[in-house]
Parts: C-alpha cells; sequence; structure tokens
C-alpha cells in the first residue's frame, strides 16, 4: 500500500473508537517515571508495534541530571479514627501522591493535614500530586471529604518501595529511504488520566502501526517516554541520533474535544512548523498557533538552546488550560473518539507534506503549455474536485521555478496539499516537469 | 507640452463621453481571435494612434501553441420546425458559439440540445461561448428561449469558414529617451461586449493617444491583441524586445463601475506593482490589491516563470467575478463614462510615478536648511495645497540621502506623488537637491 | 545606591507634586530663543544639577544659520484711544509676540490690526506668537478683546531690544563607565507656558538629580537649549560629541493627562525606539508609537541625514495635536503632577533596559538545568511576583545563546524587564550563565 492510501481510506469513526478503546485498555495501569506501572504499559504497545524497551539504571548521569530511584507501590490506606477507608491507592491510583516514601504511622488530623491535597474549586475531583525528586508523601482527596474529616487519630498505611533500579522507556524505529528521521515523542509516566497521556500514546502507537504498514522516504522514531527526565535521559545517550532529525513532533493531550493548538519549535519556521500550520489553515475549523515558549512537555528538551531541534507540540487543550488537568476529571469520558481521530488524521496530512515536498522545475516555462492538446483539461472529469486540480496544475507550472516548493505553492495557491501533490504527478508523467536536483 | 500637464488639464467628463463614444463605435463588429472582426477594430484604432498592424500566418509554431486556422463567419441561423428564427448571427454576434465549424443540417431537438447554451440563472442574458482548438459548433440563447423549444426538425445553418489565414494584432511603439520599455496590453477578440474587451481597447487607445503628445523618458508600447494566442504569438517573436520591458500592464475590465482592482505582477514587488499600490492608496477610495495567480488574462503569459515579466493586470471588477461576464449583459449600458475615466487618469497617474521617480541627494544634510532664506516657506502662498508642499519639502529633503527614492518618501509621507516632485523640482532650483548619479 | 533603587523606592506622589512645583517656579519667566529669561532659567536649574552654562556670540555661523542677535523686552503696552491698557506684557508675557521690534508710536486700529493676534475659537485664549528671523512685532489678544475695540488712536509701546549678544544654553555631562552617551535634550525657549518646555524642563532636570545619584555605564549628557537653532548650534559645535551618542531622547509635553506618545528616530529601530516601545507595552495602558517625520521638535535636527542619531521623541499629547498648544491655556492647571511623575518613571524604566541590556551565554545548553537542586525553585517564595520569576529563569536560560539580548527575551516571555534582569542575576550567580563577551 501506498502511503497516500493511508489518506484515501482513513476512516474516521472506525480510528476513533479504536483509539479510544486502545487508551481504556491502558487507562487502570498505575505509572510514573519509573516503575512497573511503565513497563506493563509498554508491553501492550509491544503487541501492536516493533517496539524495544529500553531500561537506563538508577544513578545514571544523563547531562545535569540523575536517573532517580525506581519507584512501585504494593498498596496504600489512609483510615480515620473510626478506622474507615478515606483514601485507598486500590480505589483510584491519584489518590496516593506519586513517589511517596513508605510510611506506617498513626497521627492526628493536625500532623496530617499538610500531608492531604484536595482542589477546593472542584471539590468532587481527586488531584493528582508527584514528589520525584524531594522525599515526601501525600494522600489526595476529594476537597469535600477533606472538609468533612473528623478530629481524632489516622492510620497511614503506605507500602511503597523507593529502589535502586532502572528507569523504563520504549523506542520504535521504522526505517526509510534515508537515515534523516522523524521523531513523534508521547510521555507515558501519568496514573490513570487519558487526555494527558493516553490520549498522546493511543495517536502515537497508531502512527507507528500505519506507518509500518506503507513505504517511506524518512525514518521514523517513535519514542514512549516518562516526561522530562525520559527525554533528557534519551537525549543524552542519543546525541548522534537527534543530529538526524530532520521533523519531530510531540503529541499529547489530543484527546478532547478542543480544536488543535500547536506550538512551534523554537526556530519557529521549521518544515515542521510550516506543515502543521499549513494543513491547520486549509481545514477551515478553528485551531491556535502559539510561539515556542521553554515550559509545557518535552519539547522544552529536545528545543534547549544546545539542541535546538525542529520540535513541535500538538495539542487540543493546552498544559494546564483546561479545569481537569491533573485531575480524575481527566477521566476516560474527557477524551472522544472523533478528537482522537482527527488528532492522527492531521498528523497524518502533515506526514503527506514531509514525505512528499520537493521542487520541480517547469521544462516548458516560456509561455503556458497548451494543457489541452494533452489531455490535462479534462482529465478528472468526474470528479468533484475538478476545479481545485485544474487550478493546481496551472500553479505547479508558474512557480516550478525551482525556487518554490510544492508546500510553498499549495500555501500560494490556497490549495490542499493533495491536489497540488496529484498535479505534480500528472506533470512530470506528462513530460512538462521534472524534479529539481538536490544542490 | 510636457506630461505633468496632462495630469493638470485632465477632464474627467469629456474623457469618459470620448471613452464611452469610441467603445460603441466598436461595438457592433464580430470579433474572435482571428479574423476579419480584428482587422476591422484595428483599422478603425490604426485612425488615432500610430498602429503597426501584423499578420502571423496559419500554421507558425509559437513556442508549444500553433497558430490557428482563420475563423470568419458570413451568417448563422437557426430555425424551429416551422421555419421561424430561433437564433441568428446578424442579430446578435453572441448567437454563435465563436469558431463553430460550418454546418448546414436538419436534426431534431434531441439531436440538437447538446449544442445550445444558455444560462439559467439569467434567463434573458445570451452566454459567450467558443471552441477555439476543437471543432465543434453551436448556438448560444437566452435561456427562456432555450426551455420554450417545441419538438420538431431543427434547421442549422452557418455560412462560416475555418481556412489558412493569419492571426492579427496591433502594435502602437512611441519612442522615448530610453530604449527601456512600458508594455500595455489589451485583447481585442471578444464579440460585442463591453467591458470585457472594449473597455481596455479605449482606454489603451486614448493613453497612446496621450502619450504620443508628450515628451516621454520611456518607450512606450501599446499591444492590441487576441487574449493567450496573442500574446504567445508576441512574446514567441518578440524575445529581445520582452527583455526591455521594465514596467507594464495589462488593462480589461476598466469601465464598469465596481472599484479598482490590482492584480500584483509574478514578483510582487516590482516598481509597477508599487506605483499603482501607491497611487490607488492616495485616493481615499476602495480599491483591491491581489497577489499573482497563473489564471485570468494575458499576464498568465507575460508572468510565465520563463519571462517572469514586471507585468500586472488592472480591472474594475475583475475576470470572472461579476455576473454580466461573458454575456450579452456586458453591454454599452454596463460600461460607465467616468469609470472609463477614472480608469484612464489612473494610469496616468501611474505613468507620472513611472517617469519621474528618482533618486536624490540633500547637499545640506547636517541639520535643516534656513527655507525662510530662500523664500521656500512662502512658495505656494496662494495654494490651497500649500500644507502638503511645506511638508513635502522637509520630507525631500530629509530622506534624500540616496537611499530612498522619491516613491519611496511620498509613501513613508503619505503625501501625493505630485507634491513630492513639485517639492523635489524645488529644491534641486534652489541648489540644495541634486539627482544622485546612477551606480 | 544602585541604579535599581531608584525604581524600587519611586515615589509617584512625591515626585509628581515637585516636579510640578519645579515648573511653578520657572513659570513666570519670560523665555525667548535668546535674553535673560534663558540665562535665569538656567540658573535655578544649575543650583540641583552641576549645569555648564554655554554663550554663542550673535553672528555665529552654525551650519546653513547664524545665530540671530540677542532679544530682551522691559516693558511693552498696548493703549485704547482712551489711553486704557488694551495688552501688557507686565500682565502676561505672551501679550507680545517674541522678537518683536522697538516700537513707540500711535496709529488708527485699521493700522494696527495686522500686528493683533487672537484665536476665534478660543476667544478667552491668549495666542502664542514669534517672528525670529523677519523683523516684526505684534500683540496677542483674547479674541474677545480684539473683537471689541473702538475706533480711534492707539499707542503701541515696546520697550524691547534686539542686539548683538549671544545665544545661552545649558548642558549637564555626568560621566559614566564609558564615554558612549546617553543624550536627553529639552528646548528653554518658550516663555509662560507649562506643557510645551517646563514639564520637559522639570522631568530633565530631576533625571540629571537621579542620574548624579547612582553609578552608571554610559555617560549621560542632559541639554536645556533654544528650539532648533539651539540644537543646530549644539550639533554644529559639538560634531564629535555626536558621534558618541548611542541613545537619545528629546523630551517635551510630558505633563498633561494624556497617555504617552513615542515618535521613532528616523532610523525606525534602534535599542532606543525598541526599549521605549517595550517599556511601554508592558504597562496595559494606552499609549501610541509613531514612525519618524521630519517635523515636531529638536529631532528634527538629531535625525537630520547628516547625523541621523537614534533619537526619540517623548511626549504625551503630542505637538500641535492638543487645542492649548501655542496658548495661554497651556499653563501650570494643564500639566498635572502624576503625568509628570508617570513620564519621569518611563524614561528611568527605559534606563533600566540602556544600563542593563546585555547577551548571556547558558553554560549548561545540553537540556534544561535542574533548578530544584540548586534552590532556584523556591528563590522567591514570599513573592507575589514568583510565577513571573519562575517563567523568567526558564526564559533565560533557553534564549541565552548569545543571539538573544535580554531585552529580545523580555520581549518574547512578555515579562516584565525587571524580572529578566533579576533572573539573569540570580544564574549568573548559580554558575549557570556568563556574560557574552563582545564581539
Amino acid at each position: 500500500m501506498r502511503f497516500e492510501h493511508l489518506l484515501d481510506r482513513f476512516d474516521t469513526d472506525a480510528e476513533g473508537n479504536a483509539l479510544h478503546q486502545f487508551a481504556s485498555d491502558l487507562f487502570p495501569i498505575c505509572r510514573s517515571i519509573t516503575g512497573n506501572g511503565v513497563r506493563q504499559t509498554l508491553k501492550i504497545i509491544a503487541k501492536r508495534i516493533p517496539l524495544e524497551i529500553r531500561e537506563v539504571p538508577t544513578g545514571t548521569e544523563v547531562f545535569d541530571w540523575t536517573v532517580p530511584r525506581e519507584w512501585n507501590c504494593e498498596a496504600a490506606t489512609l483510615r480515620g479514627p473510626d478506622g474507615e477507608i478515606v483514601a485507598d491507592f486500590a480505589d483510584h491510583n491519584l489518590q496516593l501522591m506519586s513517589y511517596s516514601v513508605p510510611v506506617h504511622q498513626k497521627m492526628s488530623l493536625d500532623e496530617l493535614k499538610p500531608h492531604l491535597h484536595s482542589l477546593p474549586d472542584h471539590p468532587d475531583w481527586i488531584p493528582y500530586r508527584t514528589s520525584y525528586y524531594r522525599d515526601d508523601w501525600g494522600f489526595c482527596l476529594p476537597h469535600s471529604v477533606l472538609e468533612s474529616l473528623p478530629d481524632g487519630e489516622y492510620d497511614v498505611q503506605i507500602d511503597s518501595a523507593l529502589q535502586v533500579g532502572s528507569l523504563t522507556y520504549g523506542e520504535c524505529v521504522l526505517a526509510g529511504d534515508t537515515s534523516r528521521e522523524i521523531l513523534i515523542s508521547c510521555h507515558v509516566c501519568h496514573p490513570s488520566m487519558a487526555n494527558d497521556n493516553l490520549s498522546g500514546v493511543a495517536v502515537t502507537t497508531r502512527l507507528a502501526e500505519l506507518m509500518e504498514s506503507v513505504p517511506r522516504h524518512y525514518t521514523y522514531r517513535f519514542l514512549f517516554i516518562p516526561g522530562t527526565i525520559g527525554s533528557i535521559t534519551w537525549l543524552a545517550q542519543n546525541e548522534d541520533c537527534a543530529k538526524r532529525i530532520d521533523h519531530g513532533l510531540v503529541v499529547t493531550c489530543v484527546g478532547d474535544d478542543d480544536h488543535p493548538t500547536y506550538k512551534r519549535s523554537r526556530q519557529g519556521t521549521t518544515m515542521i512548523d510550516r506543515a502543521v500550520e499549513f494543513v491547520l489553515s486549509q481545514r477551515n475549523l478553528p485551531f491556535v498557533m502559539e510561539n515556542f515558549s521553554p515550559y509545557g512537555y518535552d519539547e522544552r528538551q529536545y528545543c534547549s538552546p544546545g539542541f535546538d531541534l525542529p520540535v513541535g507540540l500538538l495539542t487540543r487543550s493546552p498544559w494546564g488550560r483546561f479545569p481537569e488537568y491533573h485531575s480524575s476529571a481527566d477521566d476516560l469520558t474527557f477524551i472522544k473518539p472523533f478528537a482522537l481521530a482527527d488528532s492522527l488524521r492531521l498528523i497524518l496530512d502533515v506526514f503527506d507534506i514531509l514525505e512528499n515536498d520537493g521542487s520541480y522545475v517547469n521544462l516548458n516555462p516560456m509561455c503556458e503549455p497548451q494543457l489541452g492538446k494533452r489531455g490535462l483539461y479534462d482529465m478528472m472529469g468526474g470528479k468533484q474536485n475538478i476545479k481545485d486540480l485544474r487550478m493546481a496544475l496551472l500553479w505547479v507550472l508558474n512557480y516550478s521555478d525551482g525556487g518554490h516548493s510544492l508546500l510553498e505553492i499549495a500555501h500560494r495557491a490556497r490549495l490542499p496539499f493533495p491536489a497540488i501533490r496529484a498535479a505534480c504527478d500528472k506533470l512530470v508523467e506528462a513530460g512538462l516537469l521534472k524534479a529539481q536536483p538536490p544542490e
């Protein structure tokens, strides 16, 4: 199957449902930046795509950082004065602060309170809290529960372990005609939250699956990593590989029903930035383009000044700007099949440009060639997109002077990239156009 | 008479009426891309300006194209079952499809129908149809007539001729101080339609007449050609001449009462583009600037990538975007004397810039010179435009550092070009300014 | 005291009141482009700052101009037919046209009228008129008075003197670490008008006083000069010094309660232009940026093409665009303490950027450094601006690649310059950043 067929045969409903189902399968697992939850997640992904699972030992120095101890938790409960359960890790893994140290202790409500977290503005939601780099522990509760706690003695039981182990991540590489790479990176370090990490994991897995099924110009690298420490670790151990990345996307929060938001790479006008903006601008649907800022997700590391990679961030509702962010309300009802499918499709449309863009030379540049005598005026007779294609022929002919790429021509013509690509193919076939040799 | 006097003495009413009258004189003639209608049109134009009439034989190869057979038509009628006239070329030359092959045949309504054309949305108008490069024939009817045709036998009589002959065009060259050229091109290939071709023909003829009456820096070339094949033919046979074109305009559809629309040259920021935009922006009237696109009129050929000439398109209602386009409703009532005169004036204002722009050097660049002691503060005492001119003196002095042309200064100052030009003349006279020698 | 403390300790109310009081002290003096009024004004300023008072003799040639005769006036009255006072220089110094020649003469109302000036649209205001470079005289009256003048014989007594003398200006230079200069220029040539000259004189005097109290990177030059002829004289006699000016502002009309207006230098994108625009854009208050135009105040001379200095113009209501301009209504009630203080503060904020901007290099450019282990995440715990500062750390780290100055980073980050400067200081202290050595 050719790459273009992925677009022609794209079934939004089927893709959306399958993406949502995959997110549902992964939802119950308790992930963190290290530990068995990540391993279990990666094993499920590895059933669908050729995934290498890497282990980087605790204590490994990665630039200014050190791979931390591995964290796992068997059980954790907080009981009230009468022995009743106030919070239980087994009920919802958000109830325990991630990276909580082991605790087996009784204490008064006053002693306990600094370790309790809630969201006063959303009294029924459980917040998500972590303490990766400072020894601490805590329970996260609905504010309504926290407010009703009686005085008395509380029993804290946290059967967690912080031990020498490793940081785990997954890497799927699909070789292409060239060793130059397209990077897709998502994080797999959040426990039971759907938009903020599983939407990105599901879409990235499906992208790898689809791209494995077609010939590729580029080599594609899909990373499933813990946020921040994962990208830092990968970059520290793959500096040469990073130099081969021509285009990249961090993908997360792509399942809610808000419009897409794209944050440009640090360089701001790289090919990936232009390709995403063009695809979004062609859809006649709302979207937002933002300039790079040094906070957010792993693009912070890919775009640190020492790397400055052409990597943007694709989300729908962006980082920290939706109320459900980092809470139990970011659940499977918060992500929608159509939004997941739309995000997947959008990235495939971007891949179409990355795979097929190029510069061509009009072999008949003095006045227009006579298209009629070559049958090019009628070529698309039965299709409704005939006008687009007729215009596309004229645009490609006029601007194929070696100085304008197909994407640039599509941008000027305000025509869909596939129309420009199809016109280019027809003109090459008719002997009116040839690829511009690389300089 | 100096060029500037053309502007000072411009009489909008008289010019508008004369332009409309000239269009009316040419209206009845049946023009096509070849044939006697074009010859007759050019002979009438030649009474007013020094016009060379060129004949290019059928079969001449011009780049990817071939000059077609010459088409002429004596008579053409379509009669209904009772012998009544349904369509008659003698009544309105739009009733016959241009380049219809000879036909003398009876046929049923069903056989006839594929050869009948109408405009369902405008049931009283006759459409304009052509078939230059494919042997065909047809009649064009009001939709109300077409809908009421009874079954029965129809009689088609088309006394046309498609023969070896020539393509005819007219060329008027007015030599200037330099051999560098300004090109004005209009098409003369449409039968009885007023805005889409006669408005351009009338304005171009008058421009040539006016420019013949004054000294010129540039050499002016006015082309009256059939659309597409005419410009391709001229370019194919005048490649060296094309290299001398510094500025150019295709002029058509300049008679309707909509605001001016200017389509930039392919390069987009050439002098002609900047001059037209400046003149339009100074008028405090609506106008539209569009970027180049590879469809429209003969600018498609002048701006093909092998030529890429600095040629823009001036229209009022643009190509294909007014309902009367290519129909019998594009008649003499559709074009207005004031609009024709306004278009003529606009081009003369552009010529003012092309003829007089230049860079100057302030000979007293350290602080301002004292204008009062040179009488320059009072120079315009009695005129209402005194404030413009006083400001123009300061602007020209400050920005005449060799790096800013008069047009650039006018643009910064938001002052009319004639005010800047007049200030420049005064300052040169006062010894405060001199022309920047060419590099 | 460090420069930054001028900002931290800025007391808007106290500054505003002191500025208004100083303008009030100077208000009664009759200034002109030469004469004792300017000397008296400069002597009062010299009590507060180290001011050199310069005298340039009448007849000195300064570029295209000549220093004029010195003008002083003892008394001037206009009496009506019954001997009643119509206008008296002693009542309001605007009643006499500045540079009026001596006159002792009786004349009819008809002979007198060409010498009387009023403002018909503001019948109670006295206009401000001058005749520096043409021998003339005149009285300025409320229009209501002028209209009620009876016929009869009038007595004109003008005890003025136009004599060989000198042009007087004041110059305060505060040496800094470098000989490169910041120029602040205000005019001191207007008689009793508050916004159009005293607001600028008061703010400039206070700026000099404050800058004298702190260490300075730049050398600061404050000029108190007569308009036009003063700047031309200074430039003509200080061409070498002008070459040392890196940044400059003309300051006037900074006391009315309209929003600030900044007119860019001729070059348009110099550091002073960018610094002022950034400071204004950070305030969430209305302001206007205008491009350079060759009329206005002394920036006309500083930005003449032979000098083309990076000097902008700061005003509130701009030149000629407020009704009170050049009339008796531009009095001490027209200028407001808060507006004077706001203008002073704005310039100090600009000085903060000019003094402290620079480019730095991130010493840990591969991925982000771990801020937590260096205590940089908690450094601002108690302050409300913690979020600004945390973000500022990330912005400064990411963009300190030698190619982005602190101002450019502040602009991208949309953070106040002091936050960026403070983050920079902290990061240098933590060994994560070092100053980019000059090229």
